[in-house]
């Protein structure tokens, strides 16, 4: 089965995240507004649970990390997506860093860009008529994080939850 | 803001009832396939909070169950929905008292009828066309449930998973 770990925002910020969804994601009924900590990866019923063993040891290691988005952002021209840009931080990145290397599946290929998409598959037309607009709405919201999801993916693409990790530590 | 509680089954019973769902229930891009343990009830941030220390003493009492689901069954004509309805046992209805009754929302108003909806807000035409053939295909599965999840609702209407609880009692 394919999972994956995300931290879901407050509902504030999916709400306002869905606004541009709705109409610019094609996986807005898949998921609810994500930042991504680890991508997919493949995992059977026995492995998961050694899994979800390892991310809780992780999660009793680390603290609630703060959520910052103040601009839009594009990876354009390499993908047409359009994202809120999150601020690095070390707690966030950290935790990144021990989910991703040394532990279960691949180890990321690119470096971390922490974000919360609101477009993709756009074409390269669509793309440039709404990039302008969105970057000059932008954002600007911070909240604090305190737990991240382990997901699992059903048949028809969407995700559901396996389970909840408080983030426990004193960083 | 608007929560509730379910037990998700397995990605295979899922995956099943999403095969009926993507035809027959407008709910299908807002929650995965789920059996109910809580209906919807109203908190806020701070009362969530003691909901969710209280739901995990409810849990660290009470085991793993079976959910066994071997009949396609309809709540018509009170409501043209159809589901795979649960048997009930000793573990389920423990477990759904202890999070109903002197717990927080409302009590509820009927008896409890374990099921995963399968098709919903049909109208009687569609209904009673499909009742036969679905009840004739029929359902036949067994699991084993060792975890719930407390929910909360996006704008949108979708669900998203607050925390999920392992029932970790010895029942």
């Amino acid at each position: 089965m394919k999972y994956g770990i995300v931290a879901f925002p407050s509902k504030e910020l999916q709400d306002l995240a869905n606004g541009y969804r709705k109409r610019y994601d094609p996986h807005y009924a898949q998921i609810t507004p994500h930042m991504t900590i680890k991508g997919v990866f493949d995992a059977n019923d026995k492995e998961i649970e050694e899994v979800a063993k390892e991310i809780k040891k992780v999660t009793d290691k680390h603290g609630p990390f703060e959520l910052t988005v103040s601009k839009v952002s594009t990876f354009a021209p390499i993908t047409n997506a359009i994202y809120f840009k999150a601020e690095t931080n070390e707690e966030l990145m950290n935790l990144h860093k021990d989910l991703n290397y040394n532990f279960f599946g691949d180890e990321p290929a690119y470096a971390f860009i922490p974000h919360i998409t609101i477009a993709q598959k756009l074409t390269s037309g669509e793309h440039d008529d709404i990039i302008g607009q969105l970057k000059m709405v932008g954002v600007n919201h911070t909240e604090t994080i305190d737990r991240i999801h382990l997901l699992y993916q059903l048949e028809n693409g969407s995700w559901n939850v396996f389970e909840t990790f408080r983030l426990e530590g004193a960083n």
